[in-house]
């Protein structure tokens, strides 16, 4: 059977094998499916799969179907569950993925000859038509299935064979035939010779339970003296940890730790002349002291470098690195591999432009270079460095403008060797493009969250991230603030704005980061009207934050952490309602876990300058209510308690008080009916 | 680069050519594509096949797309064609398929060095920036497009590449840099040796017109004498012929005319024990003087069949066939082919069943037999003896109840040697099954139109199959009635729904038939409260239909189909609109020619016993017209002309009188502005 090309199947019955022409069953429009089968999807530890397909046969006669599944980086033996008919020729089952690495899954079906007899023998029977021939055909079938059997289950099948056309009264012998022992014992042993068997094993990355849950925290090392004189060091982020750790942050991302270009150095504001004692820009890396893998002496050592990763994990943190994959001029690679950079006519080194804009600090790798292998093993080697020395998540640096193909090579060979390695994609570009760099194996990726402040933009926004295709391959993470974008929301709103992104950013998805002390300090003042730069970024220079005015948000932020983490529902990108409000200045959604057991309903006033008050249609299927259910629904923020019945619910909120609600949806009210003596 | 199994990316790159590390551009969502290229689309000769795609690269340098496409029976060249962009990385493109057979089709997409240097170098042109070293890098890439140009093209490059870097002003050097002529140039001799080629060459079946736009007729020949104790003979379907021809009828569709067996021979009414004179049923096919490539000696000889082929063909009308693939117990098949049926326990051999309803008078074939091989080869050999004999229409009996891989491997073969072979599919089944059937190589099928009787019902039914992917594969024939088929609404509605049916069949698709003459004459009698079956049917008896009475319904069928053959808009599934109209018993659709230029609008009162008047919110964009815009339209049915503007118009239609409009939309309305004297 050749696919794909009809002409094939003219004439030629002699390439068709003697099962071909007998297979029946039809398997299609299976989902998951990414590009029909070209990119795996996505889980962490603990998570199902629920797949589906078209499966049907011609004619009428019954068939069965099942999930295989197994994993596919052992040499593990197919495991099988049986499918359920979910209407119009649908089917579905699920499965466990317990594991972190790869899984794969497929499907099978073929026409089941003995419970089409069965059905069909029940219908004779009730139309009162004699069966003793058809009794002769089900002994037949029975008879075969034993054959398959073996043991206990062969003799008990013959024994039924033999029953059936025995001398036994007639009723006596239709009981058997139409019995549910019989069918599951001949359905043990399934006649798959004519199977069909779907054409692709499909695939699942499983990651670890980071992989789709966790916040995280970017600082910037040289800015923890608080001395503006001073270079902060690893040391001095070390002694931020405590902070961060009650704060409830899991993870915490460093921008580049290398050493620092001098040619073309940027100053202060992103100043191209510079005085002689400007820092630069950690993303201009490489210098006389070393690349990619080496640390900006000012920050440390290796050693200490080493030091904070061990402490953070005392704190239950994690340290994630940048990964910039380009060159300061001065960067060893430059004069060690000048195969690795494109040379113009005039026999400099290309550096970076967005014409008529140029990066004269800032040399890219020439990914087309003929020399692309030896470029791409060296980058590989710069990851496997780090995650050696203790590094097991990357933020990766503008990855949509090195090759999808690079970063599908790169990131499934470290992951073949280190499967707890995650990878976040920092690109911020067209939507395909950032799609795609899921596909390629990217862990987690930046989103358009920052730019998605009205109701409608985030219902739109969250349900194709959450509702279609690209929920299996793509997981947000979502930042209301990053050294690059401090939104026109964030410059204009005051606290309201700030809590209003925090709480969103925390319960929309699973994973959240801020980039802070700005944040906590809620730092509004940008470079220049229109712009989303921050003004003195601490991308140029070195800020020393009043983090006593800060105290407010970090402990609003540590409740938000709290409650993230004492509510499953919120531990994943999945189960994401939006909710109808008749308020378009108000957003109103649902988290919940697979069994409904926790419900988090968030209500976000989205105007940081007005109170507004709305009613919620709420979708009470989603939260796992009843119709006439009497439930709680207990913020967690303020600790008020509201009992609420049916679909409506009124809500106001004042964003100089508390922009939103998150409520704990509890189902269970204790009515007269507890009591023993109600009855 | 292996597809679906991320583990060969680990560590490969020895496994990767040279090239495969700079492909930068993906191709993905390619449409039309079903099934990931399992199954062909359809055309017929003459349409155009519209591609689209997502195609982009990485980071943001210009890339360039091209369609490939190519027969892919004969040993043609690929032909290619500039995609264009429609915004968001989605690209486009269309071609012709002029020809019957199978076309091929794919993408290509390379990053283009060259239009990207253009585009940068005008970014720096205009920023007023020092373009020396700019003008340097674009000579070497014009110099290399020089290298892959021949003769007067390749001597143009050169010197374009040499002017660059002359010593002429660098205004006139920059002029020739931005010019469109030089950028034709080097667009004519692409570099792709990067080039990403669509991993699968996908499929399109051409049809001949027919395949597309007909109108059918089904009769029984053997109720052709006029004389219900004379058994009709092809003499008397030839003396039908310019009835039928007159009417504007295209295709004459049989049901089968071969020999009929004797054993449990059904007579009037489905009665299974009849009068010894019964004729029994068509479908009851086989006797001792012969099976599938005989024919019922009363009907005539194939001498005399050949000779209705060639009176159909004068009449401009050409002989379908009925293929029903099934025996009765005396079909030759049975004793010299036991082997391609199901014997019972008791020796006997298995009847058609579907319990505890039992067909004692049809013996199917057992798909499943040892000896498919033989019976496929047999049943094709069915097929090319009628296609010898000049049926090259065949509809197809009951479809699903054989397996899909069967009918892939069947039809492909015909249509390998007659390409304008044509079938029908008589399936009604489930849905997945019916598109199933479509694409295993069906040319047509037949619908659940005869069940849609409410404007909600048509609007969603026929949006299914004509505005997603089904419409790629599945091409309705719509039926208002068959020998099956007397609908509830045929049944009870008279005059008003036999017109309404007829012209909702005639405009809704390029396909439909009806089976007289018991539409003619409007026959509702049915054989039992709530059954679909006819009083009487022809199916087991010879019916005299009383003519006369006819007359007025085959004026209006000739006007109908006449309105057919007139307006292009109406010769294909495609273009159809459907138009809000305030009143739900009334439907408003539109359809039209691909530029607009023939546009038929109908609306239709679907309550055959009440006038209903409404207003209609037309969509003006799909008809072609701009919103201020005089258009005239014109009731090909009454002749009347209303000249309308805007989007607003009001409709009122007496089912007593004609329950339907079928305006031709006239855009140009001459006023004051075309005499020449105006301006």
């Amino acid at each position: 059977m050749s696919v794909g090309n009809q002409s094939t199947y003219h004439g030629a019955i002699q390439d068709m094998k003697p099962e071909d022409g007998r297979r029946r069953v039809v398997i299609q429009k299976v989902a998951p499916e990414i590009d029909a089968g070209r990119y795996p999807i996505k889980r962490t530890v603990g998570e199902t799969v629920k797949v589906e397909a078209d499966i049907f046969a011609d004619g009428h006669d019954a068939i069965m179907c099942q999930l295989l599944f197994r994993r596919a980086d052992t040499s593990s033996a197919w495991s099988r569950l049986p499918m359920q008919p979910l209407g119009n020729d649908r089917w579905q089952a699920d499965f466990l993925v317990p594991e972190m690495g790869i899984y794969e899954y497929s499907l099978e079906g073929w026409v089941d000859d003995f419970v089409t007899w069965q059905v069909d023998l029940a219908k004779r029977v009730d139309a009162g038509q004699d069966v003793e021939v058809n009794l002769k055909t089900g002994a037949a079938l029975i008879a075969e299935a034993a054959a398959r059997a073996t043991g206990n289950d062969a003799n008990q099948l013959k024994r039924w064979s033999e029953s059936l056309v025995s001398s036994q009264k007639i009723a006596r012998r239709i009981e058997l035939a139409l019995s549910d022992d019989l069918r599951d014992g001949v359905g043990r042993v399934p006649d798959r010779i004519h199977a069909t068997r779907y054409e692709r094993d499909l695939q699942v990355i499983v990651d670890r339970m980071r992989g789709g849950y966790g916040a995280w925290y970017e600082l910037f090392p040289r800015s923890t003296s608080d001395d503006p004189a001073r270079h902060g060091t690893f040391e001095d982020v070390k002694a931020r940890l405590p902070e961060l750790a009650e704060m409830g942050f899991d993870v915490l991302y460093l921008p580049p730790i290398h050493p620092i270009g001098t040619t073309h150095r940027k100053g202060p504001n992103n100043d191209p002349s510079p005085k002689p004692d400007a820092l630069g820009s950690p993303w201009a890396i490489g210098s006389q002291a070393g690349g990619h893998m080496a640390i900006n002496p000012k920050l440390g050592s290796l050693t200490s470098f080493k030091a904070l990763i061990k402490a953070a994990d005392q704190h239950g943190m994690e340290i994630a690195l940048d990964l910039a994959f380009q060159c300061s001029p001065d960067h060893p690679y430059v004069t060690e591999h000048p195969e690795w950079f494109r040379t113009r006519p005039d026999g400099t080194i290309q550096y970076a432009e967005n014409p008529p804009k140029k990066y004269e600090d800032i040399y890219p790798f020439d990914f087309e270079t003929e020399a692309w292998q030896s470029l791409w093993e060296e980058l590989k080697r710069v990851v496997l460095f780090w995650v050696e020395q203790g590094v097991h998540i990357f933020r990766v640096d503008n990855p949509h403008t090195k090759p999808f193909v690079f970063w599908e090579w790169l990131i499934a060979g470290v992951k073949a060797e280190h499967p707890d390695v995650l990878f976040l994609a920092e690109a911020f570009t067209r939507p395909k493009v950032m799609y795609r760099l899921a596909k390629a194996g990217f862990t987690q990726s930046y989103t358009y969250f920052a730019w998605r402040n009205t109701a409608w933009e985030l219902k739109a926004y969250f349900e194709e991230l959450t509702q279609t295709e690209v929920a299996e391959f793509f997981r947000p993470n979502l930042w209301p603030n990053t050294p690059d974008i401090l939104t026109a929301y964030l410059q204009t709103g005051g606290r309201p704005a700030f809590v209003a992104r925090l709480i969103l950013a925390a319960t929309l998805g699973g994973s959240y980061g801020i980039y802070g002390p700005a944040f906590e300090v809620m730092e509004s003042r940008n470079l220049a009207p229109g712009s989303e730069e921050y003004l003195d970024s601490e991308k140029y220079q070195i800020r020393v934050w009043d983090r006593q005015s800060a105290q407010p948000m970090r402990d609003l932020i540590a409740m938000v952490n709290q409650i993230r983490r004492e509510n499953p529902a919120l531990h994943s990108d999945r189960r994401l309602t939006f909710h109808a409000i008749d308020n378009p200045q108000m957003v109103c959604y649902s988290r919940s876990t697979r069994d409904r057991s926790n419900v988090v309903l968030v209500v976000v006033n989205l105007d940081p300058y007005h109170s507004h008050a709305g009613w919620i249609d709420l979708n009470l299927q989603a939260m796992g209510i009843e119709p006439g259910e009497t439930y709680q629904a207990h913020d967690l923020l303020t600790d008020s308690r509201y009992a609420w019945q049916g679909d409506r619910a009124f809500v106001q909120l004042d964003p100089g008080v508390v922009p939103a609600h998150v409520f704990r949806i509890r189902r269970r009210i204790r009515t007269e009916r507890d009591f023993e003596y109600y009855l």
